[in-house]
């Protein structure tokens, strides 16, 4: 049987993109804190492939490459730092496709390669720099055939731009999307402005992900889907939030990393997934058509986004069948057997079970939001 | 070379426990929510493996085996749900210990074998029955010939006495624990009177776990500790507590069981990092030697006691080596770099993220404390 | 017309006391803060005068004097002070009264003249002059002729009985009441034995006030009821706990003064009207008779209790022309009208409006209770 | 002694406003919740002249007349609420401005008297019968020789204008002021906008008041100056914010009157006075020279700005004498004698003693912001 594509699925229905790797890896101590770096997939093959598992059984129809930070620069750090054993940026990037590939064996899932934002252009605005980076690495995502080629995380979107010519140039699906937060992009283009010029890159998929949690990236996703309507143009949409919740990060122009908590002491900001249900619904009903999530986001939420919708994309995960979504058919002899519907969690408002600490944090001073006091 | 047991290592200075099995085993898609049942050892056997792995890397000493629930009558449900594949008892026990046994040699590590209160007691008050499920699977347990039998989860001390009575027939040593809050037992016995009623068991250990959270269950150990010392008894103690916060359970019989939020509305509590260095800390100086986690304990904060008593310890665990306490050693020109360092997560105190979130779920109305308003 | 008596009234249904003093003219500019001495008797008495009214036209039953402090040595600090005019303690007393009676006719109340702990006996333990000092003030009552005669305040119950023996000399109607937490007295005697020594000194109401807020006082009440139901003992009851909520106040022996925002910072505290129609209710169907306020309770609150009440008490407050309970009656076209409902209000969560700040402080370290993290 | 004019007061230095009247009167029990009509100044003349002097107390400059909703709509519902007496509105006003004028001889005190929007402009957009409002009112006021008219609470820029017009009609000095929050006046029309249209209609004073918190309200305030500053235009600034924490409010039209806790449920959002002194310390840096308070600002509340400005305006208040700011001067013997410095209560972040409630509340649907979840 031939695997559809992308663009087969998204015309068919909602797709359900994976979650975290990073951040999960990282506590389970596979990830270097702070740094990110993806040497596990060459370190500890098992650990990775089992998280990219765990996402499938979820009901994930792509699975990401595990290959963030997986450039030169940031991978230079381990040496920096004395690591023992560095490793070759291509070998890194080969090992991640090949995990990807043998997790998305278990239930006919695609696999997604992921470009992440080049050093050399945040730090000297060097075009020729950044676009000879994105061309190497499309270069070997290409040759792994991947199944899309995914330019993410852009805070810049004249960056965005360059790496998407590179990627257009392949006979390969592309989707590419911004971290953005109300103050629109890392210079202050505008939402809108991005949202059209993320399209007329000729992306078939165009987005947001990670740096702002659920809320504030609907409210995002809202505007680009109002601007591109008013210009007539239709890529499929995207959103792949934070797992965090961090209203108090929506006008900081590098997210919820200008939290004082980022990024040893989010958890009391992670979602449950009742709130995940409330997200996929409401981003499907907005028109977005590839759903998933970015740090924070674990199996069990991804789980929530394909459960919600198992109507709309006419099959359920295979953990379905131990686990379909609010307990349902959890013997009522269990305990919390008579929590098991839908209506009691939707219903219920958590709570946080802190009372020494506040709602939020006053984010470092890169804010764009003046408060007085 | 021969492995130190726990005695000796518990003689020497701290025993690091791991952290939960089931709660995130559900979370990854592996056990069913709410019946907590293990047949994950024989269905996805490498989920199980790995988890341990995380654990051991983390740092534990001491891995347990994935047998909660492991009962007939639990399993039992796996029939009663339309379960395809039913499994024998037995072998899912058998299982248990070989996965834990795969782990345990990557470090060095012991296995314990966990007995959980026998549903026949808690329904009929039967001892005869309950001495016989205890008899039985201490069996298999030493046939298996796990490092330390541990009857844990205990809500009544008369039950755990006649389980204690049972494991003290082998040659192995023997840990008892309770699920304690303020109340006591679930019949009212006094924790005071819980802590020498353990202790006169003859087990070498004896402790809490479960239910209550790292302020509630420090709390109880002090009241375990001048228990002990006024009536001259001294085994080793141990806690392993809950990993979610709820001070809003500490007067519930059944615990965190009774909040609302139970089971899927948990993760607002997770505890962060440095809550669980502070609470090592402080069991450490209270005279606790095994300390260790219960549900909702993940790897990172097992790292987090490991790393809290690396010099207690004369050791470090594995993943230090990429990733120390506090992020230290990242590297300045990482995001976040400069928040590398202890008194940095010390001082901060995290936010909820959450505004629309109270701090306080009331109880379901088992809850011993009246409040009127 | 004659005015009918306390324990009359108390015979026939619920006795409204009255609010807050000192820290509401502390509020308006009257009473020095900390300091609580209330020389305003003579210096502003309009503005006492004004308060009193107010708590009459809230349904008040009866009126304290505002003599809160009136003791030698507290005015003594005056001096010490360097105040301009510093003032007779008899003076202070007999305007008190004089300002009481004068606001007590507008509806027929009564007017309660309260004595408060010695300094000498809590400094020294000194007997003799602590009943001196009381049989002063008392005189000095019985002069003014006061309908009723309160010992108020007492943190220790063998204070309160000496001052109970001074008041019991005279032919007036008497009233004695404890500041009473979770720890008993500040000497550790349980709440229940000092409920059965209050009511053995021949008091005809006995009960609680001040440091604890409604939820705290209930369950305390709850205690001494059931300590007198098993002494068949059987005064009236009463309560006029502290107007703020500080449930991390409940195991410290001087309550709320051992909270970091005391005394500047308690306003988010602040009880809604609503909050108090709730705990009137409850504090009326634990069989308590005499329900006002202490600390932070002001005229609207106690408007809360007398409307809660109006069936009970077969009578409304003099407020009630124009303000019925709820909004109730306010004209539809009114801002806000629909919400004129009982209902609404009480089914409403009202929110802090605060996200940066916690729900509980830690109290100063004369905290009973222990908390490790 | 000839007194000094508003705008002789505002050239030397900042000027204090008073606080709040309808919601204090009304919880004193003076004014009917929800329709706030002033009727008081004639049945409880006593009960609203002491509250005007504890303003003046507190250091108020300008005592503002208790004539808010003292037009003949409003007016009017008392009769259709069967109110046995009903008042001619001119009555109401001359009583109001006897009142302030009596509580103005304290200390030198100015009278301002307030006009409101009417109605009828509200309903139907009527210039005509708007303007006929606001010409009779201020004939009336002009004829009780007040010392600043005010045009307040004003919620659209074309109303306001017409109110205006008719103001400068008259020899005295005039300030405008509208209610606004981040939307702009009730028209979506902007901040900037009508910061420069009150400009230009050659008030003295310009500025905001009611329906924002503090910091919503600085927010506003910055923007109102910065559009000045681009015009060229340099009136006045004045600022008289609620006295209640809503940033959940924010984008509301209506502020927080769209709070489901409006208006019975708001205790809990009250300002400690330590904001206060922060919010006067901003407002004067942000060059705001008339600094006070609307709904829910207590006397303490215009102390606390007095008091942070006693350098700035070479004087202290009257109630300086007996309470400095921060409890300075408490003996050190008098319970919470220890907290009495300025240090001691900046660092002070206040907890709510709520931990049941949440931080923010879901304004109704008039609200311009989205949330989605």
């Amino acid at each position: 049987m031939e695997k559809k594509g992308i663009l087969e699925r998204l015309a068919q229905g909602p797709v359900v993109g994976d979650g975290s790797m990073c951040f999960i890896l990282e506590r389970r101590g596979y990830v270097r804190p702070m740094l990110w770096t993806p040497e596990a997939v060459l370190e500890h093959p098992e650990a990775v492939l089992q998280l990219h598992r765990e996402y499938v059984r979820a009901g994930a129809d792509v699975i990401q490459t595990a290959s963030y930070s997986a450039n030169e620069e940031r991978l230079s750090y381990l040496n920096s730092d004395n690591v023992e054993v560095a490793h070759l940026t291509s070998n890194i990037n080969e090992a991640a496709c090949s995990l990807a590939r043998k997790a998305a064996e278990d239930n006919n899932c695609l696999i997604c390669a992921g470009l992440s934002p080049s050093p050399e252009y945040r730090e000297n605005a060097d075009e020729v720099a950044a676009r000879n980076q994105f061309r190497k690495q499309a270069q070997i995502f290409v040759e792994q055939n991947v199944d899309l080629l995914l330019a993410e995380f852009f805070g810049q979107i004249r960056e965005l731009e360059i790496c998407a010519e590179e990627l257009k140039k392949h006979n390969k699906p592309v989707a590419v999307s911004m971290r953005l937060g109300l103050h629109g992009d890392t210079n202050g283009v505008s939402v809108e402005e991005c949202a059209i010029r993320m399209a007329k890159t000729g992306a078939d998929i165009i987005g947001t992900n990670c740096c702002f949690d659920i809320n504030t990236s609907l409210k995002i996703m809202e505007k680009i889907k109002t601007a591109l309507d008013e210009e007539g143009l239709s890529p499929y949409l995207m959103c792949q939030p934070l797992g965090f919740h961090c209203p108090d990060a929506e006008s900081c122009p590098m997210g919820y990393t200008e939290l004082p908590e980022y990024p040893f002491g989010l958890e009391p900001r992670s979602m449950t997934r009742m709130e995940v249900h409330k997200f996929a619904r409401a981003a499907f009903d907005l028109g977005v058509r590839y759903i998933g999530g970015c740090c924070g986001f674990e199996p069990h939420h991804i789980r929530a986004i394909a459960q919600e919708l198992n109507k709309e994309r006419g099959k359920s995960p295979p953990v379905e069948k131990i686990a379909p979504a609010f307990g349902k058919g959890a013997s009522k002899s269990a305990v919390g057997g008579e929590r098991a519907s839908r209506e009691y969690w939707y219903n219920l408002t958590t709570a946080t079970g802190r009372p020494y600490s506040p709602a939020l944090s006053k984010p470092f001073v890169r804010s764009d939001e003046k408060r007085f006091l």
